[in-house]
């Protein structure tokens, strides 16, 4: 029986709940989720100084709980603290988007990334070049730079999203599509009945995914004990080997 | 409990046992695997027009058992028949390079690749462009050319892999090493101890995607009928809608 | 003189006229040109497993007539069953979308590809990608997702597509542009005088460029015989040696 | 006259001073340069999960200095915390590395990376990709994997870091030459006279290109007011805006 | 103190004063600017054929002036004769739009490119590639491909311009935004209050980096003296040794 | 009947003799080749700034002879002129090594480079760039950096170049070898006998293709009247429209 960490770089507790909800649909059978929340940092991250400085709030999860998970998830579109976190712990640890990408290049040959709003472009694409999987790319659709993040997406929203849904499969021949960003979660097994090609929701593609590498032989890494200060315990005995 | 097919699509029966055997020691707990061989082509599939001619009836193998599994594997490296299969099944189907490169990538930031016989190499260059991955790649460590291919791996000859893999570890970078090519399945496990990276087994690696990507959300998606002549009953029956 | 086989991979024989027509209109002279139909398959290839099925009777037809032709071209869009020819037969081989790549890189820095419908625009990406030439492409411009097939293009469908042919060169800087699909053949030398950069039709380049490199000196390769089962004489005899 | 802020993201004051040294011999006539130690983190930065780690407190080094500097340069080949610090502050901020890529750049057609152990290569690619600079480098040519770091290099050091550089330039190609990592920094005046392409050295590239850079028009950016929390003082006003 | 020689290649002295106006702005405290014209070749180059002509007489210029400057600029957007420029000569020569393209890398994760006309794309879209920046361009904004060139630009134009900027950052998702050709010499500084991202003039930036680069120690190289008929006595003499 | 003109940029004339005979050679029947001598120059090609001096004198020859080809080849490695000639001239234009890649390109998967010097491999690689074909290339196969260029090459320089040959498709997996640089002129029908893939000579390929494309259809270009100066009558005359 598996059991998977699932780390909400967000300090929102809500959200939280939210991804452990997410996480447990979608989840195998036999696997167990635990979600938790990052000590400090942002209460939203949608920056790119906000991927960096929630990184050590996200190691730090992961630290605390180390030895209580078979594979873990960083539940942050733009996987803040993915390669810190692969490098230091023995088990596998996916990003959302990483497993986003990967999934949805398992599904179809181009797959589209439809969000909110373009101001998440930007760090959307760093992340798509970071995994290396441009090629597999059909395009972005998004909604305008300024729309405001719903808690709870309205009918009316749902309706414009689809759209952009539609315009990324018949005009950029996408044949699976990505649902990325917080307000989309959820949103992928209620729009799937009206489209003809594969909805990703990167919080779904990670548990499951994260579940199948787990089962993996993996290596016994020795790591030599190095001393790092101005970081709280965990980390730091992390780092001590 | 998902149910996987596996298909050999060489036309050996023996390498299906093997195959058959590696899936099932790889499978999720639940996982049900049928393994069939395709019933005409060849012997040993290994260049390019063996990929082309062995599509046909790795795609009859599938149609034949339509309905009959959640998932599908196409256990033959360099994946052929895998985008028409895609394309035509219900359900998702993974081919053992694709599975191997996307479970490295997610292991490790550049992959190595290592096989038995450096004739190989065209076509998994073919395979890794095909699948966008080639960035993710630290290069190839193979074998001379006109090496044979023994069915079973004497211990001279896993310590030759052995410093292949060493080789792609330390001189090419590699954080991750795919062990490639039918004579090397079965090795994964028995090298892992020895070194420092995650060895992925193609096979292994498939079986357990295929089964995570069996759990997500699908599309229906309607097919206009359409008329197909000189195939087997199974495939002009797929075609037929 | 250059004896040059044009393989039609649609069953559809009226195709194959139009083919035999365009190949001799655009043939050098003292070039001689057989066009014939694939023995089996689809009437109409159009999507990717399509590609699958259609070669290997494609490669049926160019078997049965080995030693009667220094030259082939696979007239289909997207050039199934190319690499598996390429590599059995000892003359060249050329894909129609592959000599419209090529012909259309040697008249101008970056082609356009214009076709009837965006239905197409994921096979077409597939196959630049397969000759590695996205770099010289600038851009799609096609007609909508759901447009028709009609046999012969009327005044209002050259207008159309004579207007995507402008967006192309004033929108997306296309110094070429290739007319892709079967149902524009023959429409390069009728839009031609409209336009101020080279129109590339692939039917015409194929035979072409087959010609040009059927002189050329090429090995002479030995190829050990190996056993092909469930495929027709001819192409199981290629195998045998 | 321009302010330069110069970050050593290591904890070692001793390397501040070389540092220093290295940016005042560099720094145009007028420039003035400031160097500072990060407050806390790794004595020595040299992997993946340290360039994460490290980041905080170079911002924090950053952040503590606001209003004081013209420019900032980040003194750790990696770049550590560069994409956080380029966006939340309103001067220009330079990796070395970033700084040595474009400079090299600019000085040949493709340049070579040089470093004393191929240890570090796969975080120098990761900078290269980051960069989008890959298609100018001409490969890598490093010291063994286990070599350890000298804090003066002798006469032999220097020889089998010339056979190196003799390596790049006579075997890759290299136009330019990159002396990477930490124990080579003050080599490139040394050999400079022993080999016919430019030797370029990261803080030396930097702390003039951020000089050059901090002489052209910038934006004023509004950035509304943002809660950070679990950080020192400087780092969370910055984000109060 | 630095002395920075940049070359009009185009043969329109009024050309030259605006260029040596907008060096002398750009230009770091203490560093002399002389600004020269082409002897011969096109009053104004717009054309791919225009860069070959126009490489010539640059190179006349520089080498007519050879030892009176200790770095040189190609003030042409499209860079003519610079890898010639940089090959012969013993000191850093930079073009106006690889300067560009650096400097704008270095402010922002992904420049735009705005411009007067569409005409010029190809153009561009070539330089893009030949410095191998492709990866950071986030796209193109430019006026109707018939678009004029006025010695002026009236409110009406910058109006335009403005909002092709606006595009690029909103739609396209630039940090950065390059204006580029002529008749946008000047403009950064007018425009950049009234946007939120860096506004890069080429000249500029290469008055900046030729200067930044002039500063670092450079190589001796040795030239075996060649024999050139046919051009002037400088530029033979360049090539005698 | 096409009469193609094939230009030597370099001024020795035993070197156009030499180019002429290996057209006739490769050129098809009822082809007529006329070889003619750039004006002026250099007497042999061999570095980036002779590609840029080299190209007038070769649009110069192309412009003196306006009207009396349907087809021109540029007989330089390195293409100098090409883009330059292709918008001027009314008819194609094809370069040595561009034709070398994309006979290649159609002959096999991936292609190797081999040459007698790896002093030149800057420049080939500057080419393939050039081209888009980078992809293409399983890599570069050549002798030390230091070699001289025989004329005529010796049995043991022949054995040495087909060790290198061997070692393209050995080693890198070539499926087709480019034999580049002008000592190797005339080696492809030698060696071709003793290796298993097409040997690729420049010059051949590129009288084939260029024949190929001189009988496809082609837009008749207005272009506005110019004004060139310090260019001698042919080539202001063809500016002048």
């Amino acid at each position: 029986m598996a059991r998977i960490l699932v780390v909400n770089g967000n300090t929102t507790e809500a959200i939280t709940g939210r991804i452990a909800e997410a996480s447990r649909a979608a989840a195998p059978e036999g696997t167990e989720i635990e979600a938790v929340t990052a000590p400090y940092g942002l209460p939203l991250i949608v920056t790119r100084s906000d991927w960096l400085l929630s990184g050590p709030p996200i190691l730090a999860a992961l630290a605390e709980r180390r030895g209580t998970y078979d594979a873990a998830v960083i539940a942050v579109f733009g996987d803040p603290a993915l390669e810190a976190a692969k490098q230091l712990l023995d088990v596998p640890v996916l990003g959302i988007s990483e497993a986003a990408f990967h999934a949805a290049s398992m599904l179809g040959r181009r797959f589209g990334i439809v969000s909110f709003t373009a101001a998440l472009r930007p760090m959307f694409e760093d992340c798509l070049d970071h995994h290396g999987l441009r090629a597999r790319c059909a395009g972005f659709r998004m909604g305008p730079p300024d729309a405001s993040y719903p808690a709870v997406l309205g009918a009316a929203e749902q309706e414009r999203l689809l759209a952009l849904v539609r315009a990324s499969i018949e005009q950029d021949g996408a044949e699976a599509v990505i649902l990325a960003g917080g307000p989309l979660a959820g949103l992928a097994p209620v729009l799937q009945p009206l489209v003809p090609v594969p909805l990703v929701d990167g919080t779904a593609a990670a548990v499951r995914l994260a579940s199948a590498l787990a089962g993996l032989p993996r290596p016994v890494r020795a790591r030599a004990p190095r001393v790092l200060t101005g970081y709280g315990p965990a980390v730091t005995a992390l780092y001590a080997g």
